[in-house]
């Protein structure tokens, strides 16, 4: 295996908000669960910016949710009966249709594997719910620091024994496919014109020439094939 | 998932020594296969040891394996066309009979990783190579030291966001079960007598009342079951 793709996951791989808002309004009744949903995932790269930044040392992505649910939970005016097991909300993300097909095709010529801010044992979780057929889970629970930095894609790169050029970075979100491709990795963009709910502004198209720009994982193992 | 089962790999899992010669038998002509995976194998442990007591920085087993290689080479007076492309026989190891039906048993009501001092490059492709469904790989890649360090069992058990006693180690050396039980893992043992051979004298028999002892991978799922 000479080659690799890296994924993100949250949006690219996963629906989170609506998969979120069912987990909310199952642990939170009476509160708008979409709504509780987004401003939860709205307390994410604060959290994480702080940690980029030097101000705090690495904790994984489970504490900093942990923590943003209970900050959401006071906004919102509400009591959580048990925050922990609403937290494992993020370890049960339903997959876009198209991801398992593609990914099984994908992983015919080339390892694959979550570069995410997720930690391992949430990637891991999330690997079993959404039946991902990863080779190995990297990302910041490898790095110990969070994307964008240069790390993260950096030691995911490294711990496949690849150069950067022979690993692609799939994502949903120029950022992160602008910020692979500074080092060096190769780039592949998938819109989810959904990710963030009807009227959708951000992220509809690619912003860059990408190596690849697919219409969802199946289309790109069929160009990748090619 | 509360529970994990981590695993030794390299005898535990697979028969290297007789999978490494055939790989040794195929790129040296002429030279005891044998022998020469016995001799390589046998520079395994000097070279993590100068790492574990900090005499040199983290390097992983795939470098090691390299240069033991080449050492193993002037020791037989042989010379390597393609070093790398032989270095490459630690992805190739097969295992032993009962290890992907008894890891496909254990993984219904656990997490399942390699706890192994080789790399996350390696453990991944041979993983491909055996078809073993790991959840994640853990061990020296993750630690980024070597076991029986502490450090290896404990950034394995916290990347699995668990407790030191709802994870098991799993391993056919009673040295590795050791070490992980005196920082509260569970542990399970499954002899090996064939890893080096007839005529083995070494982890016939468990040395301790550990938590299981097992026949083989079958047995410790269904006694794990029970």
């Amino acid at each position: 295996m000479r080659h690799a793709f890296i994924f993100d996951v949250f949006g690219t791989c996963v629906d989170w908000r609506t998969s979120v808002a069912r987990e909310v309004a199952r642990h939170v009744p009476g509160v708008d669960a979409l709504a509780f949903a987004t401003a939860w995932r709205g307390e994410y790269d604060p959290a994480m910016e702080r940690i980029r930044t030097g101000g705090r040392g690495y904790v994984d992505l489970d504490v900093l949710h942990l923590e943003n649910l209970e900050r959401t939970a006071t906004k919102f005016g509400v009591t959580l009966s048990d925050p922990k097991a609403l937290n494992r909300a993020w370890e049960r993300l339903d997959p876009w249709e198209d991801v398992v097909p593609g990914l099984e095709a994908l992983r015919k010529d080339a390892l694959i594997a979550p570069c995410s801010n997720g930690s391992i044992a949430m990637m891991a979780r999330l690997a079993r719910y959404a039946r991902f057929p990863w080779d190995c889970i990297l990302g910041a629970g490898v790095a110990r620091d969070y994307k964008p930095k240069p790390e993260v894609y950096l030691a995911s790169v490294a711990a496949l024994r690849l150069e950067p050029k022979d690993v692609c970075m799939v994502a949903a979100h120029n950022s992160d496919l602008a910020a692979a491709r500074a080092l060096g990795l190769k780039t592949a963009f998938v819109p989810r014109p959904r990710e963030h709910g009807e009227g959708q502004t951000t992220d509809l198209a690619p912003s860059e020439a990408w190596d690849w720009v697919a219409k969802d994982f199946d289309d790109l193992a069929v160009q990748v094939a090619r």
